[in-house]
């Protein structure tokens, strides 16, 4: 397919920007904002993610030949209109939440401010990457928690859309994953890859005995041999005849895994392989996870629930115009007032208070420029807004593997300082409430 | 991103390659099923969507030098690996369910058959495809019999992965859409492209009127006219003083949308703006669809339910080893025996019987390959496997905007045989029952 990140939108965006090319406003200066109304019921914090993909995007956000081609011949916008875009750079600027950190209802994720008609034609693709990649993020870090210290890794991509997957990968990083199977995202991000063997791996050979000893020799010693193609109890015996005692480890992917794992552990140090590692799989959540904090797993392999969201595939960010020049060529605060959908004109500052050390509140403060350029936040609030874009000037170090670990290290230290309620995984309301001040 | 199929795979995929070429059975000729144990909770039947997409891909399988540096830099596999991956090409045979026909648990949706080297190659990227445009197919197909004929338009591309989009757009023409918003698959697969306007251009002008003058003078008096900014009905009075009676359409994203459009309805018929027609939009379901059945509402655009399959974001498929070569190159069955994922040995058939011109059952066939090749179907059976790579040859018909059209054409048809419960929003058992004969 022929790849260009500036077609990976709604056709409105070309549409609008047709229109107010015409008219004038297209030039007119404005602010835009993402933001979430709300999270995913019962959830108690989200966590961003998507920022360093926006970057990525941006550096090739350009229409090529054929893209032009393609909305000349289908009369999407005028001629005029196809010249604009043939030049078309993004020289704006935007700033918002780092990856890694979390978010609440309102928080200012972020804000992409330039031109009207550079700002529209970025709002579908800003949206798709914060949408999916905060979701996964977010799932991660709750199962990342669950997991107590024990390393989850990301299995999943086989289970949802083949470039999602790639995403999912790296937004688990930031959630806390350790590593992933997905070579496309361990060669693009240079993340850790993991993976041995499946069950057709064993079924291929003419028996058990024979698919280990093809792994072993393959892969060493330090391998993870898959314990449950036929009897668990008969594979943990062959496993450790095969690789010795000094076997790297095993996987279980099927039955009641606490129950299992203490069972094959019991097996293993019987037969001198105390270093084995058991890694669990099958359809794991945040709750499985939790269940089996007592049992003798040394890593969790998670799939569907990592890269669907655990019940929350998408999260509910909308990407809306907060601020736009007047026809005088000054700054006004502008929003919709839809029905249960209306939100709060004006560009946001956005802080967190502590007491204890511990965060008691997302403050998130509208006005118009005089306003917040006045403005003064109390001593010891965070100010959680970090810029990415300055009139088009990308900042790299937002971008890559580096940036992932970043990240992960940032989000760590941000669920630290939440209280301990954020861990939960019972169903509540965001452990902070945010505040919003309108000057 | 470098793009590249080949790694959009799981890392194990080729550690077994590379164990299987050291010990020799990577030439086993094997055959891999695709199917699902279950159907997602309450749902009637399923819808097949992607197949399409994985040919396109398979046209493309082929490793880079880029890939082939990362597999070595990272030993991901031996030296040896590398030179038989050098020139890979898939040599074997794929067939199954077409894009559009319907499935249940133990369908043989897609059968593999080649080595299993190259076989195993293929998992998780055929794995991704179809588990993701699935889902997003099967949950158009509901919302378009909720729709009741009204065209059902697709708008989730800012909800999900950027790339997700551009494959749900796909998916949901094979469940029954008329369009997408997202402009990468109006061009990639020709489809009818929709959208007029968000908010934000109406907030970007000075006045409502200002914004639909703009529009009306860019897009034609045929566009469709956002109401819901400030006030509904002063935005309806506006629309038809700017656009005439004439006025193509409108659209309505918040609040009552039954009564909403109801009121809108009276006021445009009122205005003599008896052709406009009303588009709703803002989080519909299937369900919301229903329930708008006796509004006078025109189509429907549907975001976040779509593309994330309306609370089943990916469809329950595997890819299993279900018959390989022995050590004396005889076919034999094989299956693994892990603890509730056991599966039913031996390549399948599959055929549908029909009472009354309306489906009653799904008839999945195992046995090896004399007993398959002997089997007579009864009569008036539907074989439902189609061949799409014949040992290498891709077969075109099944690519591209024909064949999304042909499955969108077939998906109607199978839908009209399937007994009138299939078309339930109650949750439920599948709409037949799959009834599974070992010979």
């Amino acid at each position: 397919m022929d790849y260009s990140p500036a077609l990976m939108t709604d056709m409105y965006e070309y549409t609008m920007l047709d229109a107010t090319l015409q008219d004038g406003t297209a030039d007119r200066t404005c602010v835009f904002e993402v933001f979430t109304r709300h999270l995913p019921e019962g959830r108690r914090y989200g966590v961003v993610a998507g920022t360093g993909r926006i970057l990525d995007y941006l550096k090739d956000f350009h229409l090529s030949d054929y893209d032009l081609k393609f909305l000349r011949d289908r009369h999407i916008v005028s001629p005029q209109t196809i010249q604009w875009l043939e030049n078309f750079e993004f020289s704006g600027s935007i700033r918002g939440y780092r990856e890694g950190e979390m978010f609440f209802p309102n928080s200012p994720i972020l804000q992409v401010e330039g031109t009207f008609g550079e700002c529209t034609l970025l709002e579908t693709l800003v949206l798709s990457v914060l949408n999916y990649d905060s979701a996964v993020a977010s799932a991660a870090s709750r199962m990342t928690s669950a997991a107590n210290g024990r390393p989850c890794m990301d299995m999943g991509g086989r289970r949802t859309n083949e470039w999602s997957a790639v995403a999912a990968a790296r937004a688990s990083m930031i959630g806390g994953f350790q590593g992933t199977a997905n070579l496309l995202a361990a060669k693009e991000y240079d993340l850790p890859a993991i993976g041995t063997a499946a069950h057709c791996f064993t079924l291929v050979h003419d028996s058990e005995r024979q698919a280990f000893e093809s792994q072993v020799a393959a892969l060493g010693k330090n391998t993870a041999l898959l314990l449950d193609t036929y009897d668990v109890e008969q594979a943990v015996k062959t496993a450790v005849e095969v690789a010795g005692p000094d076997l790297g480890g095993v996987r279980i992917d099927s039955g009641d895994l606490a129950a299992l794992a203490q069972r094959v552990r019991n097996q293993l140090d019987a037969l001198g392989a105390t270093q084995a590692k058991i890694t669990v799989t099958n359809d794991l959540d945040e709750y499985a996870i939790a269940s089996l904090q007592t049992a003798p797993v040394d890593s969790y392999g998670v799939g569907t629930q990592l890269v669907t969201g655990s019940g929350a595939p998408t999260c509910s960010m909308v990407y809306k115009l907060v601020e736009r020049e007047g026809a005088d060529g000054t700054m006004m605060p502008v929003a919709k007032k839809s029905t249960n959908k209306a939100n709060i004109p004006g560009r946001k500052l956005a802080y967190r208070s502590f007491e204890y050390n511990l965060a008691d509140c997302e403050h998130v403060i509208a006005g118009n420029r005089s306003q917040l350029d006045a403005y003064q936040p109390e001593e010891g609030w965070k100010d959680l807004l970090v810029d990415f874009v300055d009139h088009g000037e990308i900042d790299d170090t937002f971008r890559g593997h580096d940036a992932i670990m970043d990240a992960q290290n940032h989000h760590a230290e941000a669920l630290a300082e939440l209280p301990i309620t954020a861990q939960s995984l019972m169903r509540g309301d965001p452990v902070i409430p945010t505040e919003v001040t309108l000057l």
